[in-house]
């Protein structure tokens, strides 16, 4: 009989809605080889499950076969750890509910296990990043979106219904003046604190304000919160205050988060980190300053340290460790 | 060797700023009796032991003495389930750490677990009432403060310090006119949809309305939530406006709560909840349209239907069968 534990690999995948990304990961979270297939390609399940095979078939052969891989994690969207189905994914070509941990599984001959992309990422802090060792804290996605993971006594909370986690629709604007949210509804924090966020404060600011920034020499619609990064190392006031004011709104959310499961740490990913202290500065004096008393100083606001490029394909590995 | 499986009662705590009610209480949740003492009398936590020692016996004799008895569970102020200490409790005699299980293990001789009140009473739901089965639900008492238990996989989530579930401590109101909570902030939960937030609530409806009501006969600082719930009873518009009003906040406040670990339920506990349907209906009305689509329709919003005057020991002495 074989022992699992002697297995010394699992495979991540990183499913977006146009690449997917593989990696063969060692226990110390060495990603020994990446392979990349298109998400978008094959309209059919099955068919996607067979490319990732073949495609996966040389990075398995360098590290002895699929007899040396424990398992398979997979970060996607709106997939449920509990059925290990995709269910109604607005950014994959495959429609309803598809049975993804099933159907991998019976390709590679063995266990997998899936969860959402922020999920994933917690997983990962877990297993191989800055939260090693904690047993409660929370991660926030900060891209395209905002999404969250949410672990308490070292897992990650699923909830009733496998969707537990989503920090980045907690309304935290009532007024009349929130901002539309994709998800139909009006203040979620995804509208203040994601990218497109940042972007929305930059026209915001710039259209009520006729303080000189170099972000106007830019289309409205087309400044992203990469330019505002730019503006901001230029010491732009314009730029400057859009990170502030982003770093202040997301600090008071956590602050309000943290009684629910009094973490040790927050940590934060995400192409919007780049920012560094523009954001985190704020984010760390708007948390501490509202913040319940019982908790001040003592949670850790933390910016993930994973390689960005890689820490999706990490976070869905650590699955395997399960 | 005993088998501890074999004891079949619990002793069940609960630890008030004036009274100590002790039960013991058998598998099913019926109290076999119950023993009052003061909490205030006891300048010295070890005469408050004995006191409490002395007390039980007879109820303890009743059942066949203390190797009956499994375990014994306390519900107190600022009590940290993992120290077993309580921790500088404003309203006890008490001050700075009290090592409260410690004592009492001592004492009697059976293992002893503390928690505060909002925890035990999810327990005391989980083990005995409307929970009973469910893995992922949030408690919310609504009494002189409001108080949160929250419920994870089955466990109590305790957090990095024992102080998790601090949901009366949410802020709810970033507005200038949010109300002053007494922890230091503004716009808590606790300062709209405690009893004495129902009172506020009134103070202010009648101030900035001339419209007939029965409570305009009261002195403002003397209305009560009982005052609003009679009122409410005899079809007071006013009072008819306060409960939907906080109802409505309550509502919104636990849509943006779901978010968190997407629970089974939520349920409600505590004097306010007397209101019934004035409460209750506008609380479900709030819910569902704030809720985020995906957990539409989902969660139960139920009233506890323990006994009010034994729930506090209920959940108290479900912490012994842990």
């Amino acid at each position: 009989m074989e022992n699992e534990l002697e297995k010394s690999y699992v495979i991540g995948l990183d499913m977006g809605g146009t690449n997917s990304v593989f990696g063969i990961v060692d226990q110390r979270g060495n990603i020994k080889s990446q392979t990349v297939i298109s998400t978008r390609a094959y309209a059919d399940f099955d068919d996607y499950v067979k490319a990732s095979v073949e495609a996966l078939q040389p990075a398995l052969d360098a590290v002895g076969g699929i007899q040396n891989v424990r398992a398979m994690g997979i970060g996607a969207p709106n997939a449920n750890y509990y059925t290990g189905n995709i269910e109604n994914a607005a950014n994959l070509v495959w429609k309803g509910i598809v049975p993804c941990a099933e159907k991998f599984e019976k390709a590679l001959g063995i266990p997998v296990r899936v969860t959402n992309d922020a999920n994933a990422a917690a997983m990962g802090e877990m297993t191989y990043g800055v939260a090693r060792g904690m047993k409660n804290f929370i991660m926030i996605t900060l891209g395209t979106g905002v999404g969250s993971g949410i672990v308490v006594d070292g897992r990650v909370v699923y909830g009733s219904d496998g969707f537990a986690g989503e920090l980045g629709h907690f309304v935290i604007d009532t007024t009349d003046k929130a901002r539309t949210c994709g998800c139909g509804r009006k203040g979620c924090l995804e509208t203040y604190t994601s990218a497109t966020g940042v972007a929305r404060t930059a026209r915001e600011f710039l259209e009520n304000s006729s303080e000189p920034s170099e972000l106007r020499a830019l289309k409205p619609e087309d400044i992203t919160s990469y330019d505002v990064f730019k503006a901001a190392e230029k010491n732009d006031a314009i730029a400057l205050r859009i990170f502030n004011y982003t770093g202040k709104v997301l600090g008071r959310a956590c602050a309000d988060f943290a009684t629910f499961n009094s973490p040790e740490a927050f940590v934060f990913f995400g192409g919007l980190t780049k920012a560094g202290e523009y954001l985190m500065k704020p984010l760390r004096e708007a948390y501490e300053e509202h913040v319940l008393y019982t908790m001040k100083g003592k949670a850790k606001l933390l910016v993930s340290a994973l390689n960005g490029s890689e820490a999706a394909v990490l976070g869905a590995s650590a699955l395997g460790w399960e």
